[in-house]
């Protein structure tokens, strides 16, 4: 591997700890915890790893355990700082006792299924301290489900005398490891599973758990790009950019870009489900505004669009469900010759109301809902080109608009996987270490269904918390493909709180004036205002003067 | 306007000079120069400004001259730097003579037709030092190409006393300059032209020019995401992505891209027009190098797309002037309710080559060759999704292939808005600072029809050589809508240059290994080999032992 320069200077940096993780260490257990919701029934499923205590870590000194063999799974998509957590969690190993090993599972949960793994060295582990993406050992999105699997997750264990396991993931993932844990109890397995919180979504994330690692650099890299397209508008002064980005359901994403950018427009999805707002209410108020800044003969201007977006508009999921019904129960469409004749004979099976929505939508958009299926017969909405979809439909309103006399032309874009495995910033770098340690420190500690937690993380490295939190203390059921599962809480953006609040309190502004904000590129070695900030979304939720509002659990 | 931490930072960065800028200087009189071609036809449509001397500065003392009063355009397209060719420009001048002024016509060279202008004054110019964007003053694209427009600008020059213009442009802006400066001087109205040399497609280079500025920031912002989607690539293992870049004709982009990141693949569109290669042989190459790591377990890589593959392809050309034709000549088209119908009518009346060719495109693509057209009749290539047509030509030609084993999903990248206003990395701030200063050292001189230019620049800036080459020296004549014309030569990539050779002699190892580099974004205060690194292109051209293979003039 050729090292880019960047790569070798930024491979020295010592990632910063919380003050009582640098040296020795005691555990302090605190009440026993409950679920969140649905208490009874959580606690029927987890009877081994329910009711758990919340666990700190203080300066101290607690003697070494017996020798750890720890292995090491990445779950689900990339986020920046996967690496570090695995540093931390070795470095810490070693720290406790230099016999300690860290075996890393080869390509996310398949590696726990099929027994591929490696060890995890000094010499491999230093290769890839502070670097983006999850290289080091792959990933994967396999899910392990059934008790074959758990099973044999167990005999590769014991085969290789595994003790304990780090599942590096998202919610789902850390639902899942709580599961393999209250097995692993149940069957008296001696085989400890501990989590650590990841993804860029931002959507994994309670009073414990403050942000799931990756987002700040995730959104700290689309950013810059969304910046340097403003930067970009506001010289060329000729174009409208519409830019969608990665985030999955929840609008943390374009919430926290819109904070750092202060763009024209920012669609949080949540908003839109409140207020069930169409498509159509939406392409008007975005139509809005691009005449009231051609008034002000500005015709350019930046739109933030979250991902999941088609998702929340009301009539848009119930068209998509119809849809889906349609084309599993009438092959006969995909014989009809042209585009619309098949437009037709769907408008024909569905109800009024859909039927309304779909011949409001332009064809090639109306095509993607009908064509691109997974496997599983659904509409992946992901490969929706919502950002393409309004800017044909705000076209179209500003035609037919009397009143406008302004240009309107518009540039597409998607940020996704151009952030997902950036090298992580000095917050994510940090923080990630330190799960990592603190992962190291609660299998030390004979932990089992935790989740590694910081807090404090808004404030100086020095005082931040570490600890662990039961995982079930976060579940609560819902329902999934027609069962109820208990499964971690998804946080939606809080339009309750501080970071919402302050972008509605700034919108109105920002839409008309050209308020942008150029953020540039990650830095890692300048002055700590420009380097070591964490997310705006973290230091609102965590101003002081508002923190009843910041628990969303 | 709200600064980022970042902004404020970077705000204090103090652009290095070459040593013999750094005080009084003294200018360098060469030997009387020459067109690189056609120097009869150049010399006779340039006769006040053809044939003068190269000039350069020496550190020494020469006195002042007049007081200067001079105006700024920025022409064309944004690229990074912009704000330092004027924060050079206008510190110079005021070190020349305090009283000197320096102003700024508004969005490009309208600005110079509307009268419209502000004063740069030392608030303004503090307020933009090391930004990206052309923001200050705006830019545009109108060519100011006839006598009243030409006397319009002496108007509005003569009656803001202004006596001296800064062209800051491409090429084309460039030439323009020269025709203006010649226009000038046979009138006798006192007004000299300077162009400086910008644009990130780093098309405008020759033996004096060794780069236009832009090209290294922007490169390394399409660097910086070309490393983190590759570092993705290789960590999910499951997605080729297909990455077009910004650059017009020209493959500088991809090529600097491509030798800082390693791709898979990278198209140089200059190779594919000598050795005449059709869509079909590009498809099956990228096919094999598919199959072959598709072998070794590898479902992912990369591919490079130069933005301005299509126009040289010679097949698609030819069909594209053709369709030009048609579409032109028979509005009957329009009318005809089926793409099948319309499909169909179009493939009757081409030549038989290209119905071949156009019957092999994808539907998609098809429509797009014929729908999309510009005020002109013509189709506008920039808007043609090479990418995708790359995607879904490379997914059928796999799925025809009884002999691929292997999986083939592939995402699809377009980046060029997100690097133009970028801000300017050390290189850039550094050239366009020294390139402002030596313009207003020409200007001093008295000189006119001048391009400023800074050479030796892969090496310590003390040693970089400041100076004016005549514009005419780089002039050629060029057929430009049916009419033979004065233009500088563009600057295609050199297949016998450094830069390409040394790609060549790695794309094997590239294609099959996963030797990415990951570059990370741009630093401005780290090491300096982190931070002040010119681009690849540039040491490579620069390396000695090649030097002969370098002047691409």
């Amino acid at each position: 591997m050729i090292k880019s320069p960047l790569q070798k200077a930024r491979s020295k940096y010592i990632p910063k700890l919380p003050k009582s993780l640098e040296e020795n260490v005691a555990l302090i257990t605190g009440e026993a915890s409950e679920a969140i919701a649905d208490k009874a029934a959580i606690k029927q499923m987890f009877p081994n790893t329910y009711g758990l205590p919340l666990v700190t870590f203080e300066a101290g000194d607690i003697s070494e355990n017996q020798i750890l063999n720890v292995g090491v799974v990445l779950s689900g998509g990339q986020a920046p700082g996967g690496h570090n957590v695995i540093s931390g969690l070795f470095d810490r190993l070693k720290k406790l006792n230099n016999r300690n090993q860290l075996f890393g599972f080869i390509g996310g949960p398949d590696g726990l299924l099929n027994n591929s793994f490696i060890d995890l060295h000094s010499e491999i582990v230093s290769e890839y301290r502070n670097t983006g993406g999850f290289d080091i050992i792959g990933s994967g999105r396999t899910k392990i489900e059934d008790e074959a699997s758990y099973d044999k997750v167990i005999a590769n264990c014991l085969k290789n005398n595994i003790n304990a396991l780090v599942i590096v993931g998202g919610d789902d993932s850390n639902t899942n490891a709580c599961v393999l844990a209250e097995y692993f109890q149940e069957k008296k397995a001696g085989i400890q599973v501990i989590g650590c919180p990841k993804t860029i979504d931002g959507d994994l994330k309670n009073s414990f758990i403050e942000t799931s690692f990756g987002f700040d650099t995730a959104c700290k890299v689309y950013s810059e790009l969304i910046g340097n397209i403003q930067r970009d508008a506001n010289s060329a002064k000729k174009y409208w950019h519409f830019i969608k980005l990665m985030g999955r359901s929840a609008s943390h994403i374009s919430l926290e870009c819109a904070l750092k950018t202060q763009p024209n427009i920012a669609i949080i999805s949540e908003e839109i489900e409140k207020y069930k707002l169409t498509l159509n209410k939406i392409v008007g108020q975005i139509a809005e505004v691009v005449k009231k800044r051609a008034n002000k003969g500005e015709n350019f201007g930046t739109v933030l669009i979250p991902e999941g977006l088609v998702e929340f508009m009301p009539s848009i999921k119930k068209l998509i469900s119809e849809l889906n019904d349609i084309l599993a129960s009438k092959p006969e469409y995909n014989k009809l010759p042209t585009s619309q004749e098949k437009r037709d004979f769907i408008t024909g099976l569905l109800s009024e109301e859909s039927a309304k929505v779909y011949s409001s939508l332009p064809d090639s958009f109306a095509k993607q809902l009908t064509l691109d299926r997974d496997p599983h017969g659904n509409v992946q909405v992901s490969k929706i080109e919502t950002e393409k979809l309004l800017i044909d439909m705000v076209t179209d309103r500003l035609d037919k608009d009397q009143s406008f006399h302004g240009k309107f032309n518009a540039q597409n874009h998607f940020f996704g996987y151009e952030g997902r495995c950036a090298a992580p910033s000095n917050f994510d770098a940090d923080y990630c270490y330190s799960l990592g340690c603190t992962a190291a420190l609660l299998i030390n500690s004979g932990k089992t269904g935790y989740m590694a937690f910081i807090k404090n993380t808004s404030g100086n490295s020095d005082k931040w918390l570490a600890g662990g939190v039961p995982i079930t203390m976060m579940m609560n059921m819902e329902r999934r493909n027609g069962h109820e599962k208990p499964v971690i809480q998804k946080a939606l953006v809080d339009l309750k709180g501080n970071p919402f609040l302050m972008f509605r309190s700034k919108r109105k502004e920002w839409a008309t004036n050209s308020d942008y904000i150029y953020p540039g590129p990650i830095q890692y070695f300048g002055p700590s205002e420009v380097c070591d900030a964490p997310s705006e979304t973290l230091l609102l939720e965590q101003e002081s003067s508002f923190q009843d509002e910041l628990v969303t659990v």
